[in-house]
């Protein structure tokens, strides 16, 4: 059912109610494979807090969802508006508010691109650690609602061990501020890290404070192919396991290489392969690598100092997701997510993901920041064979599920969004996720605020967290 | 008004109600010093998750307050029983349950001291990074509780960026997990780093995982004297900002030196002093720590790699604590906490702190994690003098209220406790305070777990929490 927003009208936002405009804030990436894509009532625009303010404080009055909004890239369905409702687009407040060398900080507005972010530290010799991969595509304030990480995480944590504060404004449109600039805090309740990986769903991120750090002198980076899986993965636990202070340690199983090989014609043979990067490393630790991998019988162990040799040595990894997109026309890959486990059971959960992969005879390639325990991969089923995409479905939730089993979690990066619901009471048990809904509803009781979102499904499918003494008026 | 706590007789749970045991139990070392002991009702030594459970769930029902207490070494009142209550003593849950070193990975109890970590951890060639110098006399539960840091903090963090995963227990008894095993995790709501720093007023602790890492194969330490307060912070300053990877970075000021001098009878001058320490350097880092030293005009800088040399280098720093206390018989520490600021504002604060000691003529010693920007320091007072006290305080808040002026934190590392609450507002502004209310009030609406503590004192010191509609029983 549409919400009625015209009393957006009377702020001094921008906003609009034209077809194109709702049907682009309709999906993510995530929700174009899943045809999970809901349009919304409206869009706004905001530039300023005090906009983000004034348009939450009159939905959250007239019960109207407000589902926070940038590039769209997330995986999971986190920002589609799954009660219509309104889209609020924050890619205008795209600004770099201040660079701090001193304290190795940078004030950002939740809209500025990664790259953005990466350009003017570079200046400083200045670089933000946990950049996922998708800095050109994907906006600070996605990466903070989702707790992403990247290729480097392996080494310097995810995007929440380096945000030291934020603004941010509740459903009710009061603005808060949460952490500290300085470099660590006792000081009450941690509402920075319960805020990061919340996607939207307690408050509107309007500002970040980011610790960085200083730009590595010399990277080293390569890679090694592999003749079997098991040794590939092996070779990956038994590097992280020496403590060598690698920075980047991927993954790419055979069925990726080959996609990766087709796509770029590499004339690399197909089967699995590990990257690997080193900032500012000794000797030693390099040596030591490649001692692991060629214990694990890798071939073509190449790690080279120049720059655009180390971009040749990794484009099979740094294109595979486009790869993999357009590998067999009648093929269309099953949710693009990730889970993640326990470091010694990265070989096992390969090698489950390969055995049902095989049962179910379906391509499933794997890849992913190996180094961290985390796995992609997707199922790739033709979407017009519905028996084919059940099968998919399930061999995609047995692996899930499998993860958790093994003491990992459903998603290492890209957040619950409406994809992994499924799995939350599995994986927190049901006294976790009451407190999480407590929470909720203590800090948006009229679940304004993406609803629809992280929380289990219920058997309606309507807005779960809405406080019954005090219901929306418009549903 | 004391609570009738007699429905713990019908628990299987040890308690007394003994005077002995109540008032061993009433304060903490920082209690001590600000005469703020309240004496329990009762104290309970719960041994496993169900008895603390059980204790909760009755207390809760009863409305009788429960407050955490282990080592009591806390320095803000964060384990006194200040709405009297029951005091839970965790020091029986002291059990290593798991050490996985292929995960880099423990599994510990609360009640276990830190000492016993590193313990365990050694066999095994690992550590646990941001362990603080306490670690023989405090628990693993306390650091938790108050976010803890130490002297390694400025290298690998905070205790809490080290807790992958909690177990704990809820006012109304209901047992939850938060955080995952798996390295990282954008799974739901970030529970863990919620509950770490919430000093037991959010829920108890009952288990926690631990992230470790590779124990150090050579460490290099070392001190150097400045013949100025100015020149030995800006040292530390130019040594956090040139990058290089120091480990530990400390300092004292010529008070603190001359404490430590006097008590260990070191023959050296009464002068700051800066300690380092480095974790497998390379030569390179070391020569341009010694090389900013001596830019700032260090005298005897050392750096040594054998350890018994480094035991002595360090003395002064490593005894301070104890040497503070017994400087001076007519005079009392004030306030044993600390306060941290951005780097770059490290000398500003020092300096403040030293202009009002000479302001109002009264020895200040300034020490602490100086490469946090951490500052720890004392107000020497004569506890009989009223007024000089009410100018020691008059002084120590001016220096807290300073350090929140400059983009710091009322505590870095000890919690807010019942010492820092009236700053709170001035910190995070009225919303967040507000925030974290409703955050409480969600998770225990009846102000069961360790009232008075951590939000703004009101007017007539009442409960501050508690749910009006459902207000305890007993008060």
């Amino acid at each position: 059912m549409s919400n009625d927003c015209t009393f957006l009208d009377d702020l001094s936002v921008e906003v609009s109610y034209g077809d194109s405009d709702r049907e682009s804030h309709a999906g993510d990436w995530g929700a174009e494979t899943f045809d999970l894509a809901v349009t919304p009532d409206a869009v706004v625009w905001p530039t300023s807090t005090v906009e983000v303010s004034a348009v939450l404080a009159s939905a959250n009055e007239h019960g109207v969802p407000v589902t926070p909004y940038a590039a769209g890239t997330s995986l999971e369905g986190n920002a589609v508006p799954a009660h219509r409702g309104i889209s609020m687009n924050l890619t205008r407040m795209d600004a770099i508010l201040d660079v701090r060398p001193d304290d190795f900080q940078i004030d950002v507005e939740p809209g500025v691109m990664g790259s953005a972010i990466d350009s003017a530290l570079e200046t400083h010799d200045l670089f933000f650690p946990p950049m996922p991969a998708s800095a050109d595509l994907s906006t600070i304030g996605g990466m903070i609602a989702n707790d992403a990480s990247g290729m480097k995480t392996v080494k310097y944590g995810e995007v929440g061990d380096w945000v030291l504060k934020l603004e941010a404004v509740l459903a009710d449109g009061s603005v808060i501020t949460a952490g500290s600039t300085a470099s660590k805090t006792s000081s009450g309740y941690n509402l920075c890290d319960l805020l990061v990986g919340s996607e939207g769903t307690l408050a509107v991120i309007t500002r970040a404070t980011l610790e960085v750090a200083g730009r590595p002198e010399r990277i080293h980076g390569g890679r090694a192919i592999f003749p079997t899986l098991a040794g590939a993965t092996e070779a990956v636990f038994d590097t992280v396991q020496s403590g060598i202070d690698v920075a980047t340690i991927e993954l790419i199983d055979r069925e990726s290489a080959e996609m990766a090989n087709a796509y770029l014609d590499t004339g690399l043979p197909n089967a699995p392969m590990v990257f690997v990067a080193f900032h500012d490393p000794v000797e030693r630790e390099i040596e030591t690598c490649r001692s692991i991998f060629e214990a694990h019988e890798a071939k073509q162990c190449e790690i080279s100092s120049d720059e655009s040799r180390m971009d040749e040595l990794w484009t099979a990894r740094k294109e595979l997701a486009f790869a993999v997109q357009v590998y067999d026309p009648d093929r269309r890959p099953l949710h693009p997510g990730d889970i993640t486990v326990p470091i010694s059971k990265y070989p096992e959960i390969i090698r489950y993901a390969k055995a049902l992969s095989a049962e179910h005879d379906l391509l499933v390639p794997c890849f992913g920041h190996a180094g961290d325990g985390n796995v992609h991969y997707s199922v790739l089923v033709d979407p017009d064979d519905p028996t084919m995409r059940e099968r998919g479905e399930l061999l995609y939730r047995r692996v899930v599920e499998k993860a958790i089993d093994l003491g990992g979690t459903a998603t290492g990066e890209h957040g619950i969004g409406m994809g992994k619901r499924e799995y939350m009471i599995h994986e927190h048990g049901e006294s976790s996720i009451e407190a999480m809904r407590q929470i909720k509803r203590a800090l948006d009781p009229r679940d304004t605020l993406n609803p629809g979102k992280i929380f289990p499904e219920t058997a309606d499918g309507e807005r779960v967290q809405a406080d019954s003494t005090d219901s929306p008026a418009t549903q």
